[in-house]
């Protein structure tokens, strides 16, 4: 396909002639898509289906150590869940804490005692001028959610194909003390699907940070999320990374089974040093009499362990894959050589992130809303929910069925191409 | 029974000798009895079984109105759970918003809220010279631990039969602008089992307080936990009283299953205005996608309605009220006319007040300890668990088996007994 940008403007204006008929068309058929967040499929969530049975009324209710999963107590979560979830990290059982449904709640939960307590004997951030967040961007907007509502001031930090831009992660890291913590999905990042190389990962791990309460907020959502689950990609331990440094304090790492059971019942946690879980606990059993033990141990009958949890994502997987295969195929097919655009090509995650011309991503969203199809709102991928470019676009392949998802790719091409002729016809 | 103190030196040491012998006998047994927490029976957790059943894999996972509550989303929990919750408490569903599996979570939130961004506009706490809690006592540990974690400044009132001293609740509330909450157990307080009158009810609906982000945290934790479920006891609806004295916005009101379903694995609530909610909801949005929709689905699924869980709680009845009685008995036959302590006699909740001699209340405790029973913390019941008097003993009667009960009751009263015996003596 011959690029755009080389095209004349009477060439433009007949293939936008084509495109706007087209869209009309689209528009006809009264679409109602979902494409604005990572939601698994109802066939998805039919998956596990069979962990509604595996706990029962004629059900011993205990953990291994007997304790009554139904009582009060227990505020780490059970044993068990504890080994479960600390090998879908790679993370001791004695390093993990168990939660609730949302690991969203558990980063807020640090951000909060931050704040409020301090880390590790620190000054409260609410106490200082300034507290400062790296934010590699685009990414995860509910990250910065938390940190805007706080106040804390969000640094954009560039994505590279290996991660974060590691010389300004460092830069900042290594000599700003108000520099408190960083965002990070190391392992198919949201939304581009970035897997941090070796080299990122053991760059993090030898950070010196000019704060001694620098923490990275290591959160691990597609740990086991392959779309390819023969080619699987390795993310590099970082504790035992940080371990070569005397760094063991300065992660968290989170993940939950929001993705892997059910997203809005599952199990969430915690993987941190020796000292920042005792730390952890030390507030935890203020705020509450601990998790729900019983959903802990319904993982855990259900799965069993981690090999269970990796049969059952192949499952996803299997879902999931023609999903996100027919996006590319038509993106392929539709933007390839126009210069309009390029994209991610992700081998695990929930997302392909798009990136168009400067200043069309808000158009593009627009008018996919105006034909009947939602996407995250443009903008949402950066920090205050600004991008400088407005050229970021984050596509959720999961929700639609592969019908409903064919049809919106198709729809989405059109858009962005509309968008991208009158964009270019500015010019011409 | 004569009374202790008109007894003579000899009688007391003669006594005494009978009691170290009982004592001893006691020890000997061996016995292994937690009275400290108000922890449900395992018998009563059995009570709920039949929740484990109402969804398997073949059940419609659907909210009423349609949604999947297996995904993600509906912040403020299914409209059937609000409804239920709300039902508990006298509260219409649209003022309700159902969260995780521990009300004390609900409060920790609140009061975290107020600390970094404040109550409807007004100065964060954290910001403020000097924030103080009004703290009922003897009154529940827990509440007590939130307050003096943020350092909040915890000011004792005493608590009558009618509810907390209204007079000074008045007088700090109407005048003291960094007054800006008070903990209170409104139905069967813990530890008294205390009702709030209609008249105290009222005298806190009527409230002026100095703050504008006055708050009364109306923890209704045993709202449906009548012993006698006869003789029920009402509790006046704080939120039509408020009404009619424009403090819609004073109330945050509380109540959980915790001790209806299962202790560790319930749903919570929270009940307020209109406003309340909404700004609620303002700051939920960014700690989580949402509460475990599932498990609220399974509790209306089990209970239907609040007659469903009005009749259950008749269940919980049965097995608890013989074990007050135990308790009630012994405290009776063993210690009634000697002078050495009082007791509460309450209708329903989880405990029983013991107000001893004063300088008692820790010697009894260790001296239970000594023979193999856990009672709560002597000074617990009060904030910076310190008792000015040490005289106050927290009897929790739920957990032991009736026989064990029977046995821990004769020990307390043979502590009680000897404690005292030796207070007397160094005054003889």
């Amino acid at each position: 396909m011959k690029s755009y940008s080389e095209l004349t403007r009477e060439e433009l204006l007949e293939l936008k002639s084509e495109l706007e008929k087209k869209y009309e068309e689209a528009k006809a058929e009264g679409l109602a898509l979902d494409m604005s967040r990572g939601k698994p499929s109802p066939a998805q969530l039919d998956l596990s289906r069979g962990m509604l049975d595996v706990l029962n009324s004629s059900s011993e209710l205990k953990a291994e150590n007997g304790t009554d999963v139904r009582n009060y107590g227990l505020l780490e979560g059970i044993y068990e869940a504890r080994k479960l979830m600390g090998d879908i990290m790679g993370v001791p059982a004695e390093n993990v804490i168990v939660c609730g449904n949302a690991s969203l709640n558990i980063m807020y939960d640090l951000v909060s005692r931050a704040e409020v307590f301090g880390f590790d004997g620190c000054t409260p951030w609410a106490k200082l001028d300034k507290v400062k967040f790296l934010c590699p961007a685009p990414g995860y907007d509910r990250h910065f959610g938390i940190t805007e509502l706080f106040g804390i001031e969000m640094i954009t930090v560039p994505m590279n194909e290996d991660g974060p831009d590691m010389d300004i992660v460092e830069k900042y890291v290594n000599n700003d003390e108000s520099v408190k913590g960083i965002w990070c999905v190391p392992k198919y990042s949201n939304p581009q699907g970035v897997v941090y190389s070796d080299e990122t990962v053991k760059r993090f791990a030898a950070l010196k940070p000019a704060a001694k309460d620098f923490r990275v907020f290591w959160d691990n959502a597609y740990a086991v999320h392959d779309l390819y689950p023969e080619k699987e990609v390795k993310l590099l331990n970082i504790f035992d990374e940080c371990k070569k440094n005397g760094n063991e304090n300065m992660v968290f790492e989170l993940c939950s089974t929001s993705k892997i059971s059910f997203s809005g019942a599952g199990i969430s946690a915690v993987a941190s040093s020796k000292n920042n879980i005792e730390e952890i606990k030390k507030y935890m059993t203020k705020q509450t009499i601990g998790y729900d033990k019983i959903n802990q141990l319904r993982h855990v009958k259900y799965f069993k362990d981690i090999n269970g949890i990796k049969e059952h994502m192949k499952k996803h997987a299997a879902l999931l894959r023609p999903k996100f295969e027919a996006v590319l195929d038509t993106l392929e097919k539709d933007l390839a050589g126009t210069g309009v655009g390029t994209w991610t090509k992700p081998l695990g995650g929930y997302f392909i992130s798009f990136e168009g011309l400067e200043g069309t991503a808000k158009a593009v969203v627009q008018k996919c809303k105006d034909a009947g199809m939602t996407l995250t709102g443009a903008g949402a991928t950066y920090p205050y929910k600004n991008d400088p470019k407005d050229s970021n676009i984050r596509i959720a392949p999961s929700y639609p069925s592969l019908e409903e998802m064919s049809k919106a790719a198709a729809l989405f091409t059109i858009c962005v191409r509309l968008v991208s002729i009158d964009k270019i016809l500015e010019t011409k």
